[in-house]
């Protein structure tokens, strides 16, 4: 099944038929480019690939309500980066948290990430996941007035099942908290837990109970971003990709990996261009522009490739 | 589908009807038990559960001749452990290191994890898994008198399939190193490297060449036994399984981890009880045994309930 008719809310551009191009090759058995399904794995990252990162990545926004709550019940916390943010609502101290981060400067990511390895701690995967459940169905995104859960790339789900139904297995790969994203992820992309591979706090056994436990420790396991993203795609899959799509420097490691060779591969790097309907910004993706050149990389514009940006709310 | 016609080796004894009751009650929509197909999650351990652990687990055959190799080349090692018994080919060292390990005393599991962490230092995964790949070609047990690949307990494969049948996803999870299993783990047991769970050495991401690679560290990342099976089972499914088949004291928290509240749940435990087709021992079992008979697991006698343990050579 080529199923091209599954990306309508793509444009009829170049950057679709190159993508069209390719899986057809690799799924055609008398094309050279041919692979075997199991061969097929394709990688997205979420935060600015999946779905809209700007102002701040979403999952912010989750500890946001926590860190207040925790400067809630200590006060002196409210006067100490990243709570005085939380409380504050700062988005630009915490938005320029991750592009500081993006240009090798991570002061303020260590702050957030020491508040973020302690803001779960003691609480179990389930309940977890019932509070990323509980927050996503009530927050609404501060800038494009949508739901979070409404804010999903439409064309990027149709690239997901595209794929899929060309024998592809798709996965996230993503900086993201792999359990903050677990929840959502089957409603949101039709992905399921298994595939879901990110950023993981470090867990502990509680087996004093009849009901054993997993908890989550004040600590983080790893940070899933860069020269990581091969490491655990590496870990969870055990293939290399055949197709990685990302949209930042974080992601440039991912897209190298997917090349072994001289075999083909589709690397795909999300241009936010869209001012309008989106957000235009380049700040945290120049190292993976210049490389997307250089390396013959395909670059999705939101402008103009994008017929649809978001459903309809 | 049923399919009980695919454990055609086992016997037909209480504990083949306890495995069969309880997949048919959780894949029955009428049932009480009944579990939706993505909630339908089997873990299996694999040295001792899969295929045969004694004298040693067969991957410390593998890492032998490549510490001999390295005896060879710096003769100071020939003098100290775990290299000595490497040279030597001595079985009894080293198979009391797992014994030990598993009472508590971890002071040759500890040499041996440093010798076995720096013995593929720089090496690439794709390097690794073709080195795997080769020596279980030639390789054979030292006892049993059949190749390494032959090793595995065909009533395990069928119960493999009669899961899957009955729409379950079967794992992989083992003490045994993630990257020695996932070479073989398609041929001899029918599952992909993605459902492959195990111990992991810490990886590098080497980006110099245009062809990128992951290069084995010196150190392990962890140790996939005892509390860490649950911690990796949940990192890698992201749901507690439903069935969960070990046979040894590491296996305990995985199978504890089964259970959640009033939801059912299948832990089988494997005896080997065997020793005149297999082997008979209890070491390294006693707790997970007692445990058995306290919280009700059903144990699988390889004597009473296997008809055939090997496949014809």
């Amino acid at each position: 099944m080529a199923a091209e008719n599954l990306l309508k809310s793509w444009n009829d551009t170049p950057t679709r038929q190159e993508i069209v191009d390719f899986v057809q090759s690799v799924s055609t058995e008398a094309s050279a480019g041919f692979a075997a399904p199991a061969e097929r794995v394709a990688v997205f990252d979420n935060d600015g690939t999946l779905w809209s990162e700007k102002p701040i990545p979403i999952q912010l926004d989750f500890t946001l309500f926590r860190m207040a709550e925790l400067a809630g019940r200590d006060r002196s916390l409210r006067h100490r980066q990243p709570y005085k943010a939380a409380v504050e609502r700062d988005y630009r101290w915490l938005g320029d948290a991750v592009v500081k981060h993006y240009h090798g400067d991570d002061a303020r990511l260590r702050l957030l990430k020491a508040a973020v390895e302690s803001a779960f701690e003691g609480m179990s995967v389930e309940e977890f996941g019932a509070e990323v459940l509980g927050w996503l169905g009530t927050a609404s995104h501060p800038v494009l007035r949508r739901s979070y859960s409404s804010c999903g790339f439409v064309p990027m789900v149709e690239l997901l099942r595209y794929l899929e139904a060309n024998g592809f297995t798709t996965y996230i790969a993503s900086g993201g908290d792999r359990d903050f994203m677990r929840p959502f992820a089957g409603t949101l992309y039709g992905i399921p837990p298994e595939r879901v591979i990110g950023s993981a706090l470090g867990l502990d056994f509680d087996a004093r109970g009849a009901d054993t436990q997993l908890m989550y420790k004040s600590e983080i396991e790893f940070f899933d971003d860069g020269p990581q993203k091969p490491v655990r795609i590496w870990s969870r899959v055990g293939r290399r990709p055949l197709v990685a799509v990302g949209n930042s420097n974080g992601d440039v490691p991912m897209l190298r990996f997917t090349r072994m060779g001289e075999r083909g591969a589709l690397r795909l790097l999300v241009l936010h261009d869209d001012g309008e309907r989106e957000f235009a910004y380049t700040a945290g993706a120049e190292d993976a522009l210049t490389r997307a050149k250089t390396d013959g990389w395909t670059v999705i514009s939101v402008k103009d490739d994008w017929g649809t940006v978001f459903a309809d709310r």
